[in-house]
């Protein structure tokens, strides 16, 4: 008897860092793909991938996606424009495309801007799956199980691509949430970008003699201050109108807490705690 | 051979919760204590610390802690300086009193305006080592362990007092920072009470409508809101002098994130999410 065969003969994972490296070990942990192609700046970074069996073959030059029938972009926010440039150039007419981006807006408008000419069957999407860990070591075959992907559609996007692009997210095991991108942008800036700058401001606000007396709560709360400042600067800068009215949304509740806290008003102090500890409790631990 | 005494033989502990039940562990679990008494206002409480054998006897009249030789204070913060009211008109002369609250001035400040009419020898205690679990059930006999207590002793605290004191903060497991309350009180705002007000404002500021999109990073910035709201409300208030400066010195780094953000400045954002990081990372995961 003959297996039957992968759903994906040929897929080209371009950045095979954290995400990249783990939808690789994913479509492989899942028999999804015939062959999985890395591409890359670094070689070093690809030779880990490779030793790791991450990925089948390796590339520097983009020029190897011309053999995939799914490519998936997961580089850096900042690149990823540019990045599908150079993909739709090369590949077949027909490919599906897809990204990993964690912001969709601009990455989306970008390419819709030349839908007419484009080889290439794009749709965006973004695992919510990161860490503050990155590079092909990090990488999990089951990083993407139990959880989000937004996968985000615009009205020009023919109905065939949205579900091919959604049925790969959701092939890797996690759920599709299907939305436009400027309402992924909305949501991310509230429950990403803006507690990323909030950690980074409780981390760069606590002196260095404090240190020694931080536990679990510091911790937990400037963790994702440990993520590397290029990317992330390149995700804010990219959504900054919606961060920055997230920021003015956390700042609006932190006013209401320290005037009740400055009035001594414990009664309002522990109904705006309260409130905040359901919010906090609707999405578990 | 007889066993050498246990160096304290009877302990009261008023207030078995997470840190009173976790303190009651650590004796057992070290021989430490000839026998705790587990002193409580819930009996329901109490009988869950004695049927899981974190204390010999338990009482809800302070009165026990007549026959103590040490009286660990472990209430929330609002009710310690009352309680050590009750418990200094009830232990023999000279008995060692501590506590565990998250705040030190007031605390202390209460004790001594009537040091010379003192039966016991107080000095204030803080085992950084709190987390969002609560009750007898979260009790850990290693909660202590590689964590950072804080003993605050005043200019009157005769250095035997400090020392005991110290001696019974280390020998559970911890190491003793000594400093006066008013250092602390300052520090802890930053450590502690601020990100609890950032994370309780981070968690109130998302809508329901977002939660589904929320990830580990998000999770993390918020896990303290989860904390008790009573408890906290008290342990903010008493500190809100210094919480207040430490909001608006995070405040000043959001500002700061947010204008390198709105004017399109990359390298200056890049140069703020770097020193957050390495803020960060100076303290471990």
């Amino acid at each position: 008897m003959k297996a039957s065969p992968a759903p994906w003969p040929t897929v080209a994972i371009v950045g095979v860092g954290m995400i990249g490296g783990s939808i690789a070990a994913a479509l492989r942990g899942r028999r999804l793909a015939g062959r999985v192609i890395g591409v890359g700046r670094s070689a070093a970074s690809l030779s880990v991938a490779k030793r790791q069996g991450l990925v089948d073959e390796v590339a520097t030059d983009v020029a190897a996606v011309a053999e995939a029938d799914l490519v998936v972009v997961a580089t850096g926010v900042g690149s990823i424009p540019g990045v599908l440039e150079q993909v739709d150039a090369t590949v077949r007419p027909g490919t599906l495309l897809t990204d990993a981006g964690s912001t969709k807006k601009s990455i989306v408008a970008a390419w819709e801007r030349r839908r007419r000419s484009r080889r290439g069957r794009f749709v965006g999407g973004h695992p919510i799956a990161g860490s503050h860990r990155r590079g092909p070591d990090a990488a999990d075959a089951k990083l993407f199980e139990g959880r989000v992907t937004v996968v985000t559609p615009v009205a020009a996007t023919p109905a065939a691509d949205t579900e091919a692009v959604a049925g790969f997210w959701s092939a890797i095991g996690s759920t599709v949430f299907m939305m436009p991108p400027r309402e992924h942008d909305r949501l991310l800036a509230i429950t990403s970008h803006a507690p990323h700058v909030v950690a980074a401001a409780v981390a760069a606000a606590t002196p260095a003699d404090a240190r020694p007396l931080t536990a679990g709560g510091w911790r937990d709360t400037t963790r994702i201050a440990a993520g590397d400042p290029d990317l992330w600067a390149d995700i804010l800068l990219d959504n900054a109108g919606d961060v920055a009215k997230a920021l003015s949304r956390i700042a609006a509740v932190t006013e209401k807490i320290l005037a009740a806290l400055e009035s001594g008003d414990r009664r309002r102090l522990v109904s705006l705690l309260k409130r905040a500890k359901e919010d906090r409790d609707a999405v578990g631990s």
